[in-house]
């Protein structure tokens, strides 16, 4: 595409992430976007960092880190309940190579359109190569799913299955051998890596049924805890109860399933806790979740059982290097 | 500071920058912040990345570097009018020091103090020292400064002084030599560059009065000329018009001064225009400003003067790599 100066290509290739929205007064092109608030609600705000190297790999797919930029931010709106609105993007790129960028805005313009989010500004700079996504959504404040919320007694849910990501990390880094016959498994493990569906309709679905909530970004044990710890209590976990893919469990074993569903990160479920008077409500719900275990009155307490036998696990989760927690 | 895990040095510090605020419902520490937009106005948001090596020269003084990615993005704030509300830091550091952490937390906070602007949330990653600022404000969407909205026959103005944070890159640099009997000056003109002061005041006082304004952060005519674009119209400039500040004109030559103050970027002043029946409410304004040209009825054409004698200038001022443009 010579004739097209580097400037321009980013904008064509930007400009096509358009989700219209009649709340968007002033979208890409001047010093700030303008947009208008839902006057009813208010406004959820939240950014992550994606850095080469550290959050995805070297020479990663550049249409599947487009969809995961905005999927680790959506999960953050998803966690509180918010329904996606606008979303910026602050991009550092090495050089500016057309392939790259095509892939890379249509991963991010397809789950862009299907969560009716706006890309409504950016910044892109040129450095090592880094995604900063700060997404923006509607909440009631007096719904909103917050960590400080967990009572004793609440039942703890996680939504969908936990660990996969971490076996694709593993498979992707051969700290797991593929094996001939486990393709579509490993398949499976990878693309929940690469491409992550945050849970935005369940978290939706949760606002006025569950007393507190966090996404799994940095592990369950790692995210359950934080929700302990603002929440001041404890936690009885069923590892019986651990929900593991079938293509997790073909992989490897029960307590490997396990340890990656209790300390693998990447997975974007969500975490959940709500009283057990709301199981009727509950059961409306489309998404799939299970009950992991219950809330105690141990503060920062997290004890782990095996058919009613308690269990020493000697795992930890790695230290959250982030100021958001 | 051993005993404190990382976390909690970030954490330690960045809690540190806590403008109070009423609308802020629900700050650091969750998948996301809350907060109470405004209903009568609607939000303003602009965010921009400094990458060291790019936006700033290894080892800058972290106290600054906090001031500067702050400022840089309050100026976009200054740019269309808006009130600064709210903002998200995502920083990727390469390792934390607790000396730098406290220098760049300080810089921040204080910034943020003088503009009553809270910090809402972050994302904390490792990686290339990369800084990326989010700001939201307020703005009757109708008054906000466009740059599309210059007319024929407006005034062109610029704020304060140009030139002089590019003066003082280039001493950084040196590309322009110390002299020994110039210290005050040179030391203003790297202060120019290190601690540039947004407009945000003159931004909100233009509101109802200017047609159209930028902030100069990528040199004059580079900016000015994304007002032309952008509100097809052109401009006649007047050189010996051009503000320049006494540190300036005793550094370098006339003629070099006026380059720096076409080309160089970085001083975040406003660029704006108004028509001239405006012209005695424009002097109300405290801040100071000068005329320094026209806007003309030929699209995208910029012609310059001196002495009522038209000009030929070569510069040229570098390309955006940025989808803002």
């Amino acid at each position: 595409m010579s004739g097209l100066s580097e400037f321009s290509l980013i904008k064509h290739y930007f400009e096509k992430i358009s989700t219209p929205r009649s709340d968007v007064l002033l979208g890409i092109g001047d010093d700030c976007a303008i947009v208008q608030a839902d006057t009813n609600q208010q406004i959820a705000i939240s950014v992550d960092t994606l850095v080469e190297g550290v959050h995805f790999l070297p020479n990663a797919d550049p249409e599947n880190l487009g969809h995961k930029s905005l999927a680790v931010s959506l999960s953050d709106l998803a966690a509180i309940g918010a329904t996606p609105a606008w979303f910026t993007l602050a991009l550092t790129l090495p050089e500016v190579k057309e392939p790259w960028l095509a892939g890379f805005a249509k991963g991010l313009a397809t789950l862009a359109k299907q969560h009716q989010i706006a890309l409504i500004g950016g910044d892109t700079t040129r450095g090592p190569l880094s995604i900063t996504i700060q997404v923006n959504g509607f909440v009631k404040s007096e719904q909103a799913l917050r960590r400080d919320g967990a009572h004793v007694g609440d039942n703890i849910y996680v939504s969908g299955t936990v660990g996969d990501a971490g076996a694709g990390l593993k498979l992707k880094q051969n700290q797991l051998l593929a094996q001939q016959d486990k393709q579509l498994q490993e398949a499976f493990l990878q693309q929940r890596l690469d491409k992550p569906t945050p849970k935005v309709d369940l978290g939706r679905d949760l606002r006025g049924i569950a007393n507190s909530a966090i996404d799994i970004s940095d592990g369950l044990v790692a995210d359950l805890s934080h929700i302990l710890e603002k929440s001041q209590v404890g936690a009885d976990i069923e590892l019986e109860a651990l929900p593991v893919s079938s293509a997790l469990a073909d992989t490897v074993s029960r307590e490997h399933a396990e340890q990656l569903a209790l300390y693998a990160g990447d997975d974007y479920e969500l975490c959940f806790t709500a009283p057990p008077e709301k199981h009727a409500e509950l059961r409306k719900i489309k998404d799939s979740y299970t009950k992991i275990g219950t809330i105690t009155g141990n503060p920062n307490k997290m004890v782990f059982y095996r058919g009613g036998q308690q269990i020493e696990l000697t795992g930890k989760g790695y230290e959250h290097f982030s100021i958001e927690d």
